[in-house]
Formats: structure tokens, sequence, C-alpha cells
């Protein structure tokens, strides 16, 4: 099936670009319940399965060993800003488990708030790898490591045992097939594996409904919900989409984005998972998408009506135009 | 007609993204030469036209009035990084016409180069509107109205008597109806007109031919041409695909990046222009597209190669994908 317009952005009223693209929602037994576009499209999930690659650091017992806080499981599930609190939060999961910022291996980069890069860059230091949006994900696999007693060096490789756990777990969830013909890298150097919408959409109506979970895992991605409900601000950062609808909608609705335009969730109080696809890669239509789905599924809220309808203003503040879901 | 594929994002092998639109090709009388896409595409030209916006400030002789350096001149067709360079250029454009950066309507944001964003954040100051990237632009319209006795307060309106000169000059170059109905608000706060790529292609191909042009814009295009040559790096900046392939292909390509994946250009020696929109308004894609283009009518050169294939390193600089021209 063809790619569905999913949003459009105008510029006083005529329309300047498009985004095209395929969004599922399944239950947990994988039905699917709705669709726009491709519902067999199979993208590279990237950082929106993050919650289901930490289902190992709690379900292993790895985040009880080291006492971690729900503030620190939901920096385990994040693509944060790179903030002080997330590099402090990120540096004292390592700490906990005995190790310090130099065995990530997640790469370097600026924080993405561009906030925080300049408040940086005006002490003049340099970024580390806790400033790496995935710095939380890679403390949880290195915690996770540590608490079965493996060296964590290599973690980023797919035969490390803690990255096979990790994979594992996602194909647990989601019952998809991830292996080496599938497989990519990812911008932080772990396995990303191409994976159908329905199956990304399936792992998260269990991951927050908690049933067809392997053993200890339901408990897991519960504990893992309550972590994110309870600290949105630690899964992206001020501003951001993730963050917003989280702090507004609470346990309802489990959000998160990944790169190239996949974001993924779960609406636990229906039993529902979803995912969607910007066939372009474009962070600003699948922000609007899940906007509007949200809104359809769970009713309206002025920060869904935000999203799905982003007022566009220029550098002199002037209105100049809108980013909307088609189906808003 | 539909939109083609034009740029492909693979990760791994594996198809990732893609962006859909159109590209066309004209020579100097409007004839379609080649096409991708739809051929009768129009859109909002942004930035890409801002060569064409500044005929007026050397056809009026303006340029000429206040000396403006080749230099200057290019920076008057330029959407810059916001370095020090181009800022101090912009400054000076202002003094040479008696004016400073308050009288710059463009609005302010920090440079679009993260190092020179970095490095005047390191100095706890603040970016003015001379970090714009239209600041050069603005400057040139300051420059014309000056140089005509004309108060350039409020110079952004399309009633001001310098906006309505520009808005004349780029429907003189191209042939397009440029009004009211058709009109937007760009970034910058000036006019902005939805115009086919038919008409920008033609437009660019008049431009850098200097024939088909009103009596002195012949030779305005043939001094600003001349100037963006000579200092390509004041056009984009540092990395970028303006002036990294005018630094390589010297006079014999014009090319000119926009907002939302508009990109148009000229190929003087074969008496061509070209226009093309990446329907998402992905620039990472016009690039390729526009790399291929180049390419394809001028020969290979390294430099339209790297940018119509270019290499994706994630954050340890390993290679996981590309960004391709489908046709490439």
């Amino acid at each position: 099936m063809p790619s569905a317009i999913l949003a459009e952005v105008r510029r006083s009223g005529h329309l300047e670009s498009r985004h095209a693209g395929s969004l599922v929602v399944c239950d947990d037994q994988g039905k699917l319940v709705f669709s726009l576009g491709d519902a067999d499209c199979a993208t590279f999930p990237r950082s929106a399965i993050k919650a289901l690659q930490a289902l190992p650091l709690v379900a292993s017992g790895a985040a009880d060993r080291w006492a971690l806080t729900p503030r620190e499981l939901a920096l385990a599930c994040a693509s944060h800003t790179g903030t002080p609190i997330h590099t402090e939060t990120a540096a004292s999961m390592l700490a906990k488990a005995g190790r310090d910022p130099a065995c990530l291996e997640c790469g370097i980069h600026w924080p993405s708030s561009t906030t925080a890069a300049r408040a940086l860059a005006a002490t003049g230091h340099a970024p580390s790898a806790l400033h790496n949006n995935c710095s939380g994900k890679h403390a949880g696999f290195i915690c996770t490591a540590m608490a079965g007693g493996c060296d964590p060096a290599g973690y980023i490789q797919p035969d490390h045992p803690t990255m096979r756990d990790v994979v594992a777990s996602v194909a647990a969830a989601t019952g998809a097939r991830l292996d080496a013909d599938n497989r990519g890298i990812d911008g932080c150097s772990i396995p990303t594996f191409v994976t159908p919408l329905r199956a990304m959409a399936t792992g998260f109506a269990r991951f927050g409904a908690g049933v067809g979970l392997p053993e200890g895992f339901a408990q897991a991605a519960a504990r893992l919900r309550a972590a994110v409900a309870a600290h949105p601000d630690m899964v992206a950062g001020k501003g951001r989409f993730d963050t917003e609808v989280m702090v507004t909608l609470g346990h309802a609705a489990f959000v998160k984005g990944g790169a190239e335009g996949v974001l993924a969730g779960a609406m636990p109080t229906l039993g529902l998972g979803f995912a969607l696809k910007v066939d372009d890669g474009a962070a600003r239509a699948a922000d609007a998408c899940a906007a509007w789905l949200l809104a359809r599924f769970l009713g309206e809220h002025a920060v869904l009506s935000k999203w799905a309808n982003q007022q566009l203003r220029n550098w002199n503040g002037i209105d100049v135009g809108t980013i909307s879901a088609v189906a808003a």
C-alpha cells in the first residue's frame, strides 16, 4: 500500500511542504485496530524502542542491584537533550555500578538543547559522552552488564552478552525477527533492525498493558512506565514533544520518538500500542501525526492540539504558517 | 504529474527514508530542457532567489554609490552561517550607507554555524540581527533605499518602494505573477510568492546568460555572478553545499538553496537555469539532487559525487549509511 500524507506545512495558507508516511495502531495480540498509509511498512525503529531495550535492566535485577531511582530508569528510556540534570543522572547510574563515563561507547556530541550547548560552550568545556542523547540508555546497558558480572567493554556489539539480551528482549516484546539480515548500526553504534510498524505497535501495546510479555517483563514494563510518567522531563527535555505530552497525559500515554521520523508508544488504558514512520524522516511531522492520533483515541487536550497544529513563527515572531496533521 | 523520488537514505544498505520532489531545467526562453517529477510544481522560492532580489542593488546604482565590494555583493545574495566575516561584512555595508544594524528588520537568531554560535556564546554576548542568515540581503535593501533617498524604515513590507522594486525585479526576471493572492511572509519577514519552478529556472537561465532581462539587469547579473564566484564563502559558509560547489565549479555554476527544500541556480556556460523542490522540505535531499544534476550537465567532479552520495557517519565515526540522489 502507498504511504498517506500525514502532515502539511502551510505558509499564509498556501501549501509549502508535505510529509507522507504510515501509521498503525495494534492491540497486544497484534490485531490491527487502525492504520494510515502502508500498514505493512517496516523500518528501523531507532530510538523509538528505547523503553523495550531497557526491559533487561529491570527484569535482570540490575536496577535493584544498583538501587536505580525512577529518575534513572526514565533516563534509560531517553533521548535526552543533554542538560545538566540529564548528564548528572547518567553519571550517577554509572557510579552506582562502579564505573565512570569513560566506559560509555555511544560517542560524543554537543547537547541537542541549544541552550545547554551554549551554556557548555560558555564554560570553555567540550562535551563528553554523557551529553550524547543516548547516554542514559548506554548507562543502563553498563549497569545490566555489571550486575551480571559481565565486562561491559564492547557492549555495543551484536555478539556482546548484554546486547544479545537487549535484542532478545525487543524480539520477544515485538515478535519481530531481528537478525544480521535486517541489521543496521544506530547513531549511538548499537544494532538496530528493520522492524514492521505492526510489530513495534504490538510491542508497545504489550509494554503498556503488561500482557503478552515474557516472565518478569510485565513487572519491568510497569516499573519503566511509572518511572517515565513520574519523570517525563528525563525522557526528552523542555519543549520537546515526548516530554510535553507525557507531562500532560501522565499514565494514559507513553510516547517516544526516534531518528528519521519514527515515533511509537502505548495507550495503556485502551490496551493499544502505535508506531508511525514519516517517509522522509521529519520529526515535525511525526510529532504532529502522533498528537492527532492521541487526541483521536484519548480525547482532546490543549497540548495535543498545539502539536497537531503547530504555529510557525518567524524571527520577528510573526505568525507565518502552520505544520498540521492532515487528518486533524 | 506526481513527484518523483529524488533522494534515498540507506542504513547498512536498507532503505530508511526517501524524499520526493520535482526538478526542472529551462533555457532563457522558458523552454523545458529536462525534468523529474512534476514539471508544473509551484512553491515558495524562499532564499533560493536572493540573487534575483539583489538585482536592484546593482542596477539602481546603489552598489556604486556606496562603493560596495565584490565580497559585499556576494553577501547580498547569501544565506550565511553567521561567522565573524559575514557579520562584519554586513555591518560594513550598512556603515557605507550611513546606517547601523539597528535598522535591520530581519529579526535575530543565533549563527547557523554551530562553531560560530558556540564561539559567540563563549564571549557572553547575545546574537544580533547581523547574525541572521539574511543580514546581507537586508543590508543590500537598506543600501538600495538610502541610495534612492528613501527612508528604509519598513522596507520589509510589500508596499515599501524598495520592496516594490525588489519584487518587480524578480517578476521581470522570472516572468512569474507575484501579487497578494500568492504571497506569504518569509522567515526574515519580507514577502515571498508561490512561483512555478519553471519560472525560477527561467529566471536563473537569464541571470546566468545575461539575456532576457530588463535594461541594466544583464550587467547587474554579471556583476553579482562574478562577486559570488569570487567569494563563494560569503554565500553560505564552510562545509555548506552552495559554497563547496561554487568553490570548485567557479563561474560554471551558480547555486543557491532556500528553506523548505528549494534549490535553484544557473549553468551559464550552457545557458540553462534550474530549480527543484523537495516536497518535505529537506535540504539534504535538495543538495544531493542538485549535485547529481550539475554532474549530469557539467560533468563529474569529486565535490559533486560527494554531495550526490553523502556518507552518513555516526557519533563514533562509523560509516552507517548514505544519502543519495536516486538518479545517481
